[in-house]
């Protein structure tokens, strides 16, 4: 393990219990992970109930409950996502093979199931997951694309929104993520990954290839914005609590740094710092946005809210829609529910409509 | 409002999280609650979430988002459920009302939405919603009833099981709750109502008559008891976190002892201990309880676990299913999403194969 600031745990730094529950973490088992024995490390505790969850979906598709098992493993597979989420050694990678393990026992008993796919680009393999709502399509589909320790595997609470709206979901890890993260580390062109997906899904008959939307989260929201600028296939786009360009290092956590560096397989904390200010920035392709576009951004967050000027300095060519939560932290997790039911219903409002603007 | 303990308060005797997050109330507004000005009362802090909720609510209906706008109405209609349940003045009318009023705004928004029902018995009314999967019946049905101070408006997310595995659900407030405390307190003979709900139900050509189950929560547990031992229309019942007698007054908290006082019309609280432990006691009639029965305790609950072996001495007629949950609290709300799963898969089994037992 690299050295970092001794004094960081997960807990401490990045217990954002608001993004833990709405990504369907059960609030009893935080309250467990808070109220532990000190003996009992953050990860080990987490791995354990993982486990203790892992046996009850076992038990439930034993006995043919589809749905309890369905739920139970996701929800095993989010307890090992949040065991090692800011850890950086053994353990991550440990922890990552299990999320990767419990979601693909939970993907057949989800309601509509999750699909897997290996999309093979350059030397690599990008894997993600398909879902289309039962009955008769083409179905709209929306792209989802996680962030800085977010994988393919957290959206499935928000899939469920999106799936009740009629939309179709296909989430995957790019580069620096999850499943990805071995062969390839976080890199400037996320686009690249995100239109080899959109390759993939316009081959499918059951979806419409006109009405395809692409959503990510926090960093997710940055790679999301650059995807819909530069593959013409998008017709929406949404940015989380992203950004146009990485702003305000200092005013990250270390244990965020470190994860930055990690991801990155820069050497240092300063190799990570160019790399996230120099490759992350999507102002010199903002002007080839021409979808409409949701900008989401929290009052609160350690993103800075002047990125929405610099959103509309940039995407003179897009109909954006701005929305800035004065009491919203990052992605406005501390906000219940509300925010992103507004999100799911903007896209599913754009793509439902989308035919009448071709 | 009479005189209780003036230390009592809600948030201080029965701030349950687990439950109130099982049931629904976004964990973001209970922070919020907890770190609430002191000079805002638990009252008006939760009485003004719900109008921010039902204007967010009333915004996505105005605009067709009608998913968004059944989840928002019935998390106002929550916000003010759990401002009122413990309050006893002028306050606890007006919570109930606003209950009632946001969660009938929200009924024609839930899919499948909740209609609404109203049937006479003696001088008064019983009020309850239907809710039938889509897709071609007839369906089984489970009945399901609250407890001390939680009402018909209370049990969406646990329909929401119900309904995912094919069991319809009808849900209503009897003698000392909800609607029916101003016309009817609380009173010994609670399976008279049940039975005048199953009367409607074996109606409805859309639902099975020879499917029927019972579950209630807490105090429902006790009524649920009541209503499968002399009501044999029912094929199935559970006691989730119920009893089979009153036991152990002297532990309950004081805003809960008001509140059997309250709901009993008791004029003082010798007299509220007196209804319960004689009026609220099915061991004479246990021997008539002749279909599958789940009994749910927790360990830790204020109800004694040893209500187990009252249950086993007198349903000596009934195949009984018994989880005790050693970590558990009441009605086991501490302990996650697992136990509920367990609960309404057992309650799809007893209905999907009741067909073949006749």
């Amino acid at each position: 393990m690299t050295s970092i600031d001794t004094q960081a745990s997960p807990d401490k730094e990045m217990l954002n219990w608001g993004r833990l529950i709405m990504d369907g973490v059960p609030y009893a088992d935080l309250a467990a992970a808070r109220d532990r024995d000190v003996s009992v490390s953050w990860y080990d505790y987490w791995m354990d109930t993982a486990a203790q969850y892992e046996q009850a979906a076992q038990s439930a598709a034993d006995t043919g409950h589809r749905h309890s098992a369905g739920e139970l493993f996701v929800t095993a597979s989010l307890c090992a996502q949040y065991a090692q989420f800011l850890w950086f050694g053994e353990d991550r990678t440990a922890g990552q093979r299990r999320k990767v393990e419990l979601y693909a026992k939970a993907a057949p008993y989800l309601d509509p199931p999750a699909e897997r796919f290996n999309l093979p680009i350059d030397d690599a393999t990008i894997p993600g997951y398909l879902r289309v709502p039962k009955g008769e399509g083409p179905w709209p589909c929306a792209v989802l694309i996680g962030g800085l320790e977010s994988t393919k595997e957290e959206s499935y609470r928000f899939e469920e929104l999106l799936l009740a709206r009629g939309v179709a979901t296909a989430t995957f890890d790019g580069p620096g993520q999850g499943e990805m993260l071995v062969s390839t580390p976080a890199r400037g062109d996320f686009e690249r990954y995100t239109s080899r997906v959109v390759d993939f899904l316009v081959n499918d008959s059951r979806l419409d290839p006109n009405r395809l939307a692409v959503l990510g989260r926090s960093a997710g929201g940055h790679y999301a914005l650059r995807s819909a600028s530069l593959d013409r296939r998008f017709t929406a786009c949404v940015s989380w609590g992203g950004y146009v360009n990485f702003e305000n290092w200092e005013g990250r956590g270390p244990l965020a740094k470190e994860s930055w560096r990690y991801v990155s397989k820069s050497a240092d904390m300063d190799e990570a710092r160019v790399f996230v200010e120099k490759c992350l920035d999507a102002r010199s392709v903002l002007k080839e946005l021409r979808v409409p576009t949701y900008f989401q951004q929290g009052g609160l967050d350690f993103v800075p809210v002047s990125q929405v000027d610099v959103l509309k300095q940039y995407a003179v060519n897009a109909d954006l829609t701005i929305v800035v939560e004065p009491e919203g932290d990052h992605c406005c997790h501390n906000l219940g529910p509300r925010p992103r039911l507004e999100m799911v219903d903007w896209v599913a409002d754009q793509l439902h409509s989308a035919i009448s603007r071709e």
